[in-house]
């Protein structure tokens, strides 16, 4: 992990930013980054929809009308192209983006990534995309439901493959850090299987949940505590985007369901023999308190030189993350959090 | 439901109450409900912990050294006892109840009550038994955790049966009241199979769920936000707690965990086959609207005269509750909130 001479850190780093933005779809996460890329860079925005095309307006954005117009000005400036609409557009977009742009900056924002990278190699393959994921959201959704503070505090999955040019990656990661994430660097399809077990599989099991309670009528629905409201709270995001993000990473979820299933098959059998539920239970606190500690023994690193892609690769996959970007004298000099050696 | 002629709810009636309550375990509901009573009532308490007894003591509230004196001092102020202590240690006290003070008024908190309804029948065939359950708690336990305003606004189960006498009910009720709670009437089977759907599915799904995302290591942990947090929340529940409430409404959970086991294989199935999550999305969503809605059309009614218990019973399963008793000149009135007629 540690680069022998690493350079010093300095805090007050700049990390390297595109010259501008440009973000296609202007909902929650969309309208969001519009806000708070702002203040920092020339942004633009497109919507399909006048009517928040309108709003966005209204608060003082630069929104251009059509989409061609967005891309033709994204060409130009050298902008970062942010797909921020629903993944199912994703194919009429890039068919777009490589009429216009085939060369450009581009990222996205959706829940899977191993997909898109394949839409993107297939449909702009001259593009230079770094996938990525924000994962910050709320139940709702929409132009005003945005804010610019969304990203604070909030991971930020940026990909990198075998592909990946870690100049290009810098500007999307840096504009992550710029909004206030915390950029976790990963592969597209690790990040898939992770975001089915920890995101993708919460909300079948919420939605599951809601059912069984409502089953049970007004007597149970009254009954109901805090054990069972935050266990269905994201049962209400609206279907339509359950749907899109789960069905998307279809494969890696069925294989985090398949998991759940055999957890509570398991503990169904035992429970109906011995009458004992000693394993979930030991094995669910465990976990549950292991999360609550994730993180607890990260220490800063300086990450420089060759083979960037792995060392960033290393850093998510133990549990890692970047906080900090530079340009040094040798190329790129990043800070990151790492498990601290045993040794 | 309606009474032919109801008297009219004054709001500031007091209900009835025990002359005084006898609580035996000083953990986090007994010890809360020491303190929630004490202003209002004497109270007395045991805790077969010695620095439990000493905790409570030195914090001003009157313990005896035994359960002896516990009983027997209940027995003469024909007080109500409280049994607030883990279901396990139910048969050794209910035994001690029947050789000291056998025909005692009696209550207890378990998250469980046809079991325990067996068991007082067993073994303190005599005593003037009313199940109940009040529905709150935290993450924390034992005399420390307690406070007195746990049982605010929280829901509290009073049970009914063919062989209740409304008068003891109301003891039990009233206290409850007394102590901030919504008073929820219920069979006791009913209320068995209402808590294993909304309070102890809920943590069976917590536990797997915090096992399927420590399975997918530390990138996984740390990509997880508030739906992951969300819903293995109860997971840090203590172990021995989650499986004594558990495995102690063993054949109703096992209902509840096959209905959720079936909502999650037919998800599976069909995510599988089409790649279509319609139906879990759309039936977990309004399963969630309704719960988030539940109670709105609530009507005060006022409950009096003849099969009371069959009207309590009525409330407690159309999602009501009482609010308020009094006792009149024709015997107890009773406020009541009820789903307003359709007609």
């Amino acid at each position: 992990m540690h680069p022998r001479n690493p350079p010093e850190w300095a805090d007050d780093a700049a990390p390297p930013l595109p010259p501008a933005v440009c973000i296609i779809g202007l909902g929650l996460i969309g309208g969001s980054m519009m806000r708070a890329t702002a203040p920092r860079l020339p942004v633009i925005g497109w919507s399909p929809s006048e009517s928040t095309r309108g709003s966005a307006a209204d608060d003082g954005f630069e929104v251009v009308g059509t989409l061609e117009v967005a891309l033709s000005a994204a060409q130009e400036l050298d902008a970062l192209v942010v797909l921020a609409a629903p993944v199912t557009a994703f194919p009429i977009l890039l068919r777009r983006v490589a009429e216009i742009a085939p060369a450009v900056r581009l990222t996205d924002v959706a829940s899977v990534k191993h997909a898109v990278y394949e839409q993107v190699f297939e449909l702009v393959p001259n593009a230079r995309y770094v996938g990525s994921h924000p994962m910050a959201g709320t139940a709702e959704s929409g132009w005003a439901a945005g804010s610019a503070d969304l990203f604070a505090g909030a991971p930020w999955v940026t990909c990198l493959t075998d592909e990946t040019d870690p100049e290009e990656w810098a500007r999307v990661a840096g504009l992550a850090l710029t909004l206030g994430s915390r950029v976790i660097p990963a592969d597209p399809t690790a990040h898939d299987a992770a975001v089915a077990r920890i995101s993708h599989l919460p909300h079948l099991f919420a939605l599951a949940l809601a059912q069984v309670g409502a089953l049970g009528g007004a007597l149970a629905q009254a009954l109901a505590a805090s054990s069972f409201a935050d266990g269905t709270r994201v049962a209400g995001t609206r279907p339509e985007l359950i749907r899109a993000m789960c069905e998307g990473n279809r494969d890696a979820l069925i294989d985090a369901l398949d998991e759940g299933l055999a957890q509570l098959g398991v503990a169904r059998g035992s429970l109906a023999s011995t009458g004992s539920l000693n394993k979930i239970t030991e094995g669910g606190h465990r976990a549950r308190k292991a999360f609550v500690d994730r993180g607890a023994d990260l220490v800063p690193v300086t990450l420089a030189g060759n083979e960037l892609v792995d060392q960033l690769l290393a850093v998510g996959s133990a549990g890692g993350h970047v906080s900090g970007l530079a340009r040094g004298d040798g190329g790129l000099v990043i800070r990151a959090w790492y498990p601290e050696d045993d040794d």
